[in-house]
């Protein structure tokens, strides 16, 4: 149950795909290049293959546990935190100025995945207090800022964010934990929180939580809830810790997967109110929570990434040594390894260039967010922060239900022995499953991506990209070859198709709403397909002109584009089908309630 | 956690596609008609309503347990196996001669469907049992059929298939079990096999074995293997039990579902050697396992449809409960049931209709079945069995990875509920993961469709259903109305790509096998989509002709045959454009084994 962090086709991503040069140039980040990227990749891979990997089967045998109040993380996860924190990776992409280290999120994004893919259960811990970090360097005040940042990224305190009620999932309108104002200026806050990951445990000395809580005579609905932030123990002015806050721990979930990452549910105020203060203005936190939400959005999206990786890895390892069945079309009598077997190595195949593709679309959608914040040019950093927000719900939603598909075939590709939870594959099968649901459904993604992302601005920022697409489909048809013939044929089709939708969208979301949301997954799922093709087909490009150089590498990279072009690409008509079907409330929408 | 046999829906894909009446005309089955069909899909649906679907969820948390080598199962199994076999069930589709009932597989496979959705881990030793008795009746002699069928009919003894050793999974060349040949004409067995389901347990008084063996001097290779019948207590001539034989379960596995299923290690010979007794000729082993394996595959498909429509009710039992969010495009300020959500009726919409066009499927197949076995006319027979034995394949291969899909989206429909253990869902989704596995994997079963199935017969059956497809698109084409025209036009395109696979797997298979092997699951699912797509047109056609009888049921049947015109039909180009993309090694088999 190794994991080796695939350090070389990060880079290539990088590279080649997402402008690394370009980043290192901005503003900011001129202190890094391919050399800081490639020697701060190998130190992650260290601490992520050695420390964490190893630590994983251990969270899923021996789950965070609860006793009176007091959650006791997996054993060796406390002291594997302490390595983490003390190497300072959680403070990769934050500010220097609070004690962060400043790098791109391009890098950053690179770390991220491996530690997804050595743990998801631990790195969900770090997960958050990212999340958290930028929640307080957006809204915060500079006071609250120092009071927490520099000991957020220093990894002596972990950060959480507090959104679920039982009656509130998806619908955050529904909150109802109250927040009482007190005569200093703090509030008390009661109430009943649900699913708060590493919402308790023992891995530092203090947790900050980030609560949605409403204040007397706030509005109805979301225009009513507010941020606070919420210490396990209370600060004092000179930063030391106080009191112990009354934010309780009243039990652990006992889940399908992600098992050592405890799942709380946290009680406010049972003992007289918790104490929390406001961050930023009242009535204003859904607002704020969203910034925390799309940072752990993306990374979510890239804990998809990871877990088809650590899958695929574990996959095509057991395909090379698993001997079993002579080989088709052969004269040979004695039985091969499995991966010589064309099914296998379809499915291998599948995984990689599925797992190749959205981590393209992951890194891709990195760079766009650090020119978005760090290009001198203001137009130019609206133009890309609009399509790393384009992006977002993309690499949150297909990522993670990509990971479905891939760490199903991981279990598959092991036959019987796949199915039993000493081999492992198990794992990363149930794993995965929470990564479509948490930090929005896959269905919330795909409505923010209709909404907000491709209606509000008109579609501009699709049509941005079909542009792009464009551009790459005629590169492709001057060169030779059957890569760059499927490739071709194949995105020209997918464009069409994304194109077809996005007017679709455009043409019907005011007079039949009903209609397109029916098809607002088919049309997250047709935007990944095409935009992590797209990618793929950059990546052909780019593998093709560099062949020479490493002939087994790069050929690798051609032949996984072409893989991708022919067996996952097509699926893209199919997909606009589903989509452009949803009109006049037929199909979908015609079985009654009553009729299910 | 309930379960709701799904009668009408079981007894309209019976009467309007399986031909239930004609079946009940055949020789033999003239004391059935459609009265006895629903009579006893009603006390079916008792036994399993009330009895077994409760128990579903005790035996996840409570597996069947080993200690000093006895296994005890789940609670409560013991006494609900009592009423199982007191009911008469293991007998349903078995000779009368032998005590059975004598029904039609037809109707056996609707109650087959609901073993398996209240308790797949139950439902698997009945299952098994089932496969035991074809065996004996195809291949023993008369005393041991006299012997062994009437008391595992009665429920008094269960069955095993025994064929998986370490190093022998798919591959059952690889069997090394001796069997060494006694005076009194008996054997003695000696070695070790794995992953067999309930292979040892306390819920019948003796279990007998069916296992692969080989005897001294045996030719190497699967036509080396014999049959071997090893019960755990040996039956004296008078049919009493005698001494208990020398086969131990060592270990139960430990598993990602199906948990109540007791998995056993099982040692043969130990302890001087199990006694064991040949089945037929010697080194025929393999055909006569193929028999059982045969009626097991058929049983694992209808497992898959089982699992996935548990899944279903249950989702759409909770999306009609769940409250959540602001109906989409509509002034209404209240939150609604996430029923009137248009994604969540996409995918409860999705479930429902792979759901219904995999049991379809799986009921014609039992149809032809009996109409196989039954009919008067030799030719009419053969015919019949052909096409049985062609979808056979298709009905495990496609349905069980249809349930992945469903129980997935089952999950997805719960939200963060669908993550935790004790609202159910996840056990489905775990429980399904094992059906694409055993009794041969999709990769086997599509080898299988595409070898033995597609090209022995120079495609003759694949030819003859692409006929009748394309009588029922004209068909379609005389209607009016939306869902005759999406159906139409779909099911058309889909004829297209079966036609164009069909062509490529028989005109490649000699020059290019591997190219062939590389697209045979995409070839499966392929199968399995469009021809559960025509059973889903003629469902169409029948229920549009009875719409104003009750057209709540009738106009259901109308709307998700037209949802699985536009959503799921449209997948057919993609696969085929997968399948002959296989040829010239390029894609799948373009990446080298140390390029993965």
């Amino acid at each position: 149950m190794s994991y080796t962090a695939p350090i070389k086709d990060m880079l290539f991503v990088m590279q080649e795909l997402a402008d690394l040069e370009e980043i290192t140039t901005l503003p900011g980040f001129e202190d890094a290049n391919f050399d800081t990227a490639q020697a701060i990749l190998e130190e992650s891979a260290k601490l992520c293959g050695e420390v964490l990997a190893p630590l994983n089967v251990e969270g899923d045998r021996n789950p965070s546990s609860w006793k009176d109040g007091v959650v006791t993380a997996t054993p060796g996860f406390k002291e594997a935190f302490r390595q983490f924190a003390e190497g300072g990776w959680q403070g990769v992409q934050h500010p220097v100025e609070y004690d962060g280290q400043g790098l791109p999120k391009l890098i950053a994004t690179s770390c991220l995945e491996m530690l997804n893919a050595s743990n998801l259960s631990f790195a969900l811990c770090p997960l958050l207090t990212d999340g958290a970090i930028e929640a307080l360097l957006t809204a915060g005040s500079e006071v609250q800022k120092q009071a927490y940042v520099p000991r957020l990224i220093s990894g002596e305190w972990t950060g959480t964010m507090i959104l679920t009620e039982p009656q509130a999932g998806s619908d955050l309108a529904l909150v109802r934990t109250r927040a009482e104002p007190q005569a200093d200026g703090s509030f008390k806050l009661f109430g009943t929180k649900i699913f708060i990951s590493w919402g308790e445990h023992d891995m530092a000395k203090n947790i900050v939580h980030f609560v949605l809580a409403r204040t007397p005579n706030a509005p109805e609905g979301v225009k009513g809830i507010s941020l606070f932030v919420v210490s396990k123990f209370l600060v004092n002015d000179d930063g030391s810790l106080g009191a112990r806050n009354d934010v309780h721990c009243v039990s652990l979930e006992h889940k399908l997967g992600i098992k050592a990452s405890a799942t709380a549910v946290m009680q406010f105020g049972d003992h007289g109110g918790a104490i929390g203060h406001l961050i930023g203005e009242e009535n204003r936190g859904l607002e704020y929570m969203f910034i925390m939400m799309n940072a752990a959005r993306f990374a979510v999206g890239v804990q998809g990434v990871a877990i088809s990786d650590r899958s695929y890895q574990k996959a095509a390892a057991y395909a090379k040594e698993r001997v079993q069945s002579r080989p088709v079309g052969s004269s040979a009598k004695q039985p091969v390894a499995i991966i010589h077997h064309p099914d296998v190595r379809r499915m291998l195949a599948t995984m990689r260039s599925l797992t190749e593709a959205s981590r393209a679309l992951a890194y891709v959608a990195a760079a766009h967010c650090d020119i978005g914040h760090h290009h001198p040019n203001e137009a130019t950093r609206a133009e890309h922060q609009a399509i790393y927000e384009f992006l977002v719900p993309i690499v949150k939603g297909w990522s993670t239900e990509l990971s479905i598909d891939v760490t199903s075939l991981g279990v598959q590709v092991h036959g019987g022995m796949g199915f039993m939870e000493e081999t492992g594959a198990a794992q990363y099968y149930r794993d995965a499953r929470i990564l479509p649901i948490y930090e929005g459904t896959t269905a919330i993604q795909a409505n923010d991506l209709i909404g907000r992302k491709t209606v509000r601005d008109g579609g501009a920022v699709a049509k941005y990209l079909l542009v792009g697409i464009a551009k790459t489909v005629e590169t492709l048809g001057r060169h030779q070859g059957a890569a760059f013939e499927s490739m071709q044929k194949q995105l020209a089709q997918g464009h069409r198709s994304l194109e077809a939708a996005v007017e679709f969208v455009i043409a019907n979301i005011k007079r039949d709403p009903n209609a397109v949301f029916a098809g607002s997954v088919p049309y997250l799922k047709l935007t990944g397909l095409i935009l992590g093709g797209w990618q793929m087909a950059r990546a052909l490009l780019a593998a093709a002109e560099k062949r020479e150089e490493d002939p087994s590498f790069y050929g690798a990279k051609i032949a996984t584009a072409q893989f991708y072009a022919e067996h996952v690409l097509p699926q893209a008509a199919a997909l606009e089908t589903s989509i452009v079907s949803g009109k006049g409330n037929e199909g979908v929408l015609a079985l009654a309630e009553d009729q299910f």
